[in-house]
């Protein structure tokens, strides 16, 4: 039986149950699933498609600034990850193992990887002689396992896809300057191709990758307030070169040990641009990133010539390069409004014989909710344009509700309640860990990212001299 | 130091060692590394390089037929793998077991994925509810773990690359055409991108994919005579429909059984790449699938425009989508001539001061190592129609090879002799599983592809009347 208006899909409240809302959206559309292991997921199709024009995009961007890719193998020897001990303390909770392969128990086990720092860096170490083989860049595109305790599709997953970028340079300003062009390229990332604007800046002491020197990060503020991060690329200076022995003759005949860098995005980039531009529809796709731009609806599609225009537009755009779809199936109109709307697609064109008549098509666009008529005769050009203008309008509006959800703040009591009321705080820190601890405890309040340093004013918690002044929020 | 001719890597000789000639090709032209734990490799970018111009061939013809991409987790019940009785008895002897994650003892051990047939069916079971739900078809690019004995880079290695496809229908017909427009999607991937003609068809009940009703390959030639399996396609029947629960409700209202299909091709097909082409002097690339199609290399380079000239072509060749490549390091032109001939450059441009003057580059082609000058006023339109020529040159040439290499016999001595003298056998077979175990004991002389059905004629080895025609040889 074709589907009517009826069949629609419930979606939780957005205001008052953003969790569920998520969960809705995501499972609803058709981008994920669970997977049959606890904490895992399948990444579907339509989410699938996301995930790989998010990956185009990135990929192209690596490789304009010299990256290579590669491919490392996914199985860690036990020893390997106690090597640095900062990196230990961090990964070795929550990872996989892998203790019998091919019948047999294993004389050493095997984790799966959760990062790939501590393997490549050892086959970084066999492959860098002389300065001559600096700088080394290299990324790979791959599944990592972190056994999370509490998971969410895209969030937290157990299993999740992402790029991991290595690189060793020969001096510290080179990978200090890597560190921020990797950094550029993910606010490029999440600004332009996701339509999301980023909070970016250093994490605190406390709030770092273990094992580095220091990182930065990208920033997302969601719809309810809660922060993501989104991005990140870790300075590890001579860290890791020195317990996996990556060193180098200099030009001088000596040896030295390497500069190195990481970095990484993940599927969870996903998970925020769902909430981020999510409404009480379901998901609003920017349409860079949209696997479907525009959806055609053919509308009375058994009156003549209806469905032939449908074919003759949708054939027009796809040779102009745009992503659509012709929804000729049977179930009512009324139904795929809703389901593409549901599923976020940016723009909806309806042709019915009074459109024809009129030479035109009804378009529906996802952002702001109008209906207009867009000329067929010039249509991939109007298109375009529109599709140009939602992108566009879309960022203007995630960008106003980032600066909305910024409050400066001047007490830690109003730091909470601003918290509470969803929003993000702004405010001075001594940068001791203990301190951040002592604000974090009780209130799942972290600092996200710093916003300048600063020595002349107090900090918010202990009342001592400030070191910087630093983004505190929830987070997902 | 810069390096000089006396830097030439040293290659085993491909006629006397030719297993050793391709572990000295696949290491010195940085295509690959051993991985620390044993049987597993690392994909440096030379090698991942050609795997992304595969990958980016095949999926376009995936999406062109209306398959689409998904991701399932790696870590399977293991539980799971047992459900399809032959699946087990193929896969089980080979698995790596995850027994503990987040620091503690699993309850039920986990898998890594072998292939994901008995994972992608289990979910397949859920979402497929009616006639309308079908097709399915998703495909998936991943890494697998096979804990095999013997390994070798490429051809057989713990953990690799590939995809897999895994579709349901909802009739034997559509189902049984998906397996063969797959496999004709193999064939154009491995001769038109790689230049491997292969022999393709249905393996024998002996030979196929343990739980399938049928599978098909393409099988390719070495140049040591040796077959490799290159890709596969099965049709699963309704076995793993049974053994997952995968019903749909039909046009009638009654529950039937769906069937299936699983597809893939992988990392492996590098390793054919390299001993179909490969000759004395390393690897020969088609340009296709070459990472860098053409190498410019500066002669006289510190002379007055030389440099100049070279960055000229280089950027002309760029801009009409050639992967071209400049070296202009300090290494000597000679050092470079070998270098790039060992990494299978299909084509290389030397330009000098006498060059310049004549207002041509001086070409020299890998396939055929002659020697030749191209005008550079129409440079990347003769480049372009070399590269072409390249191709084809190198596909027309590994098919007189592959075609020489089959004989006719008659008996199960000519058998053995012919693939002793490095060739493959068609000779006709009773189709008894036992009869080809006798064949292959002692011998390992396997079954390759079925040529063609014919009971007029008696099996070389027992006797009886024939069921086919096939191929016979050795294999990687």
């Amino acid at each position: 039986v074709a589907k009517e208006n009826n069949f629609v899909k419930e979606l939780a409240d957005i205001n008052s149950e953003f969790a569920q809302w998520y969960t809705d959206v995501v499972l609803k559309t058709d981008m994920v699933d669970y997977g049959p292991v606890k904490g895992t997921m399948v990444i579907k199709p339509y989410g699938f498609a996301i995930w790989e024009n998010l990956k185009a995009y990135a990929d192209k961007k690596f490789k304009e600034v010299g990256v290579e890719n590669a491919y490392f193998p996914m199985l860690i020897p036990e020893s390997y990850l106690k090597r640095e001990a900062e990196h230990v303390e961090g990964f070795a909770p929550e990872v996989a193992v892998v203790t019998h392969a091919g019948g047999d128990k294993l004389a050493e086990n095997l984790i799966i990887r959760p990062t790939s720092e501590t393997i490549i860096c050892e086959m970084y170490a066999k492959w860098i002689k002389s300065y001559r083989d600096l700088p080394v860049r290299m990324n790979q595109w791959c599944n990592v396992v972190r056994w999370e305790k509490t998971t969410r599709p895209f969030l937290r997953s157990r299993e999740f896809l992402w790029q991991e970028g290595h690189t060793v340079y020969s001096n510290e300003n080179d990978a200090q300057d890597d560190v921020k062009r990797m950094l550029d390229i993910y606010v490029d990332v999440a600004e332009n191709l996701l339509a999301i604007p980023v909070l970016s800046g250093r994490k605190t002491e406390k709030e770092k990758f273990a094992g580095a020197v220091a990182t930065y990060g990208i920033e997302a503020i969601m719809k309810d307030g809660k922060c993501l991060q989104a991005g990140t690329s870790h300075y590890l200076g001579q860290n890791f070169a020195k317990s996996s022995n990556i060193r180098f003759l200099n030009k001088s005949g000596e040896l030295e040990y390497g500069y190195s860098t990481s970095w990484g995005i993940s599927t969870r980039l996903i998970g925020a641009l769902v909430m981020v531009h999510g409404d009480e529809r379901g998901l609003k796709l920017p349409p860079r990133v949209a696997p479907i731009q525009v959806v055609i609806i053919p509308v009375a599609s058994h009156k003549e010539g209806v469905i032939e225009k449908c074919r003759e537009v949708e054939q027009l755009l796809l040779s102009e390069g745009i992503r659509v779809k012709l929804d000729d199936s049977d179930n009512t109109p009324g139904w795929k409004f809703n389901e593409y709307e549901m599923k976020g697609v940016p723009m909806r064109l309806e042709i019915g014989p009074r459109d024809i008549e009129n030479g035109v098509a009804t378009c529906v666009r996802r952002d702001v909710h109008e209906k207009f008529s867009l000329k067929l005769d010039d249509i991939a050009t109007s298109v375009k344009s529109e599709l140009t203008d939602i992108q566009n309008n879309m960022f203007a509006l995630a960008k106003q509700n980032l600066e909305n959800s910024i409050v400066e703040v001047n007490s830690f009591d109003q730091l909470v309640s601003v918290c509470d009321d969803k929003k993000v705080g702004l405010a001075y820190h001594c940068g001791e860990k203990e301190c951040e601890v002592d604000i974090k405890d009780g209130t799942a309040i972290k600092t996200r990212v710093i916003n300048c340093y600063d020595e002349n004013h107090t900090c918010i918690k202990c009342g001592k001299k400030s070191k910087y002044r630093v983004y505190f929020g929830r987070q997902y």
